[in-house]
């Protein structure tokens, strides 16, 4: 229960995204629904061209009501990061000022040490036609910009916001967010040798090999078949079903039609 | 020149993007726009909804006419890759199966080594709606999944590209000296298909599948076994010489004994 009610917590922590004069309410709502798939939770409007609340914003939020219904609207940008300890503006050109430049890895990592420090944080955006003026950049203590094809370089809004989380996402405390997928662990070599024993009995009841001494480098490489994937202990069973299959089986004696089964053995 | 030359040249390689069935021309062309923001060029389409070409997705995409033009469709996602060795599939639930997990920047990393090696690679991404089918996933040799706010897990298909896009980016050489090491080249899915076939025939001939509502499931385990370890075209043969071992011949009548081999046909 606490470990859910901290990750909660923690969710819901984060810079602040301001957008200044977003013009479409398409893209307010995506933006929304970008900082909920990585925990960010309050938006903050500069000037929302079309007004606010606006529909279009919330359709567009995909269920992301809770930022959508949390966002604030500003008159200036100062108001809207007079509370802010630290600011950072993202730009798709240089600026010629003297602010320090970071990619977004280095920006969200300074972002995670400011908010462990209690300081209250907050990132820029401009309007998608043309972005922000020099002096709302200058009103930012430092410059973020991404790693993007120089040829193709205009992010579109949302996706500009959403690598921005997806990288304070990703300097959360291990745990919390970890992919978590099934553990593959590689049966024992015990098992494996089950099966190696198994292919030489039936493979040289059938011929397979040849000529004896043919089959010490065949059976090398049968083992290193089966041993570079490092198969679990269920996938080699299932693999040893399939060879019993072909085995003991055939098309006019297919499983289940008696008689076959009485030569089990494994 | 050459620089420049040597650049564009870079910025057009880089893994297949693949859409599985996707419904809105504006997704579509959303997609061609990150794509193009972070250097990829290779968008394949398996069925799109409205048709192609799209003018909603043209519109949508911002420019990025160079992807959209190229665009290829496809009537199944088995034609969509079979000429590719790799393929990551991205998924927002966990599956129950075999397939290791990674997340965005492991996946990145290791799509960097293999283009390095000459591989050609590719990502998989769902319906808008509901993602892949099981089947679907287990047509790829990797799951990649999001560390996504788990209350809030639903990318938008063309932000979800932009991730993978954007890490793909971040892996471009920069000077650092590459890891080099042998490199087993894994089959082009069109190898494992057809083993897949083949494996299809010969089971259900022995009564392998029990009944015809079990087969899809273990038809699905039996992808996931030979497709996670990325066997190569040599180790795929070594396997299917077994197999036809023990599909033909038998104790009483073992290879070079005549008769079985008559029935030849794989």
């Amino acid at each position: 229960m606490a470990g859910t009610d901290r990750q909660r917590e923690m969710l819901a922590e984060g810079p602040a995204i301001i957008l200044v004069e977003p013009q479409l309410g398409e893209n307010i709502g995506m933006v929304a629904r970008a900082m909920a798939n990585f925990g960010l939770a309050e938006l903050r409007l500069v000037n929302p061209r079309d007004g606010w609340p606006n529909e279009k914003a919330r359709a567009a939020a995909s269920r992301a009501d809770h930022v959508i219904e949390a966002a604030k609207v500003y008159d200036s940008l100062a108001g809207a990061i007079a509370d802010l300890n630290f600011v950072q503006a993202t730009t798709a050109r240089p600026r010629d000022n003297f602010k320090p430049v970071r990619g977004p890895v280095e920006a969200a990592e300074d972002l995670r040490m400011r908010h462990r420090h209690g300081q209250r944080t907050g990132i820029l955006f401009g309007r998608e036609r043309w972005g922000l003026t020099n002096e709302e950049v200058g009103m930012a203590d430092e410059i973020i910009t991404y790693p993007v094809n120089p040829a193709f370089a205009s992010l579109n809004l949302a996706q500009a916001v959403l690598l921005m989380a997806y990288e304070w996402m990703k300097t959360a405390p291990q745990g919390a967010v970890e992919p978590a997928g099934p553990q593959l662990t590689p049966a024992t070599k015990q098992h494996l040798e089950s099966l190696m024993g198994y292919l030489d009995r039936v493979l040289s009841e059938r011929g397979y090999f040849r000529t004896e001494d043919k089959k010490p480098k065949m059976m090398d490489n049968l083992r290193a078949l089966f041993t570079r994937p490092g198969f679990t202990v269920e996938e080699l069973a299932v693999l040893r079903g399939v060879l019993v299959s072909l085995e003991r089986f055939s098309p006019r004696r297919p499983k289940g039609a008696g008689g076959a089964e009485t030569e089990e053995r494994t």
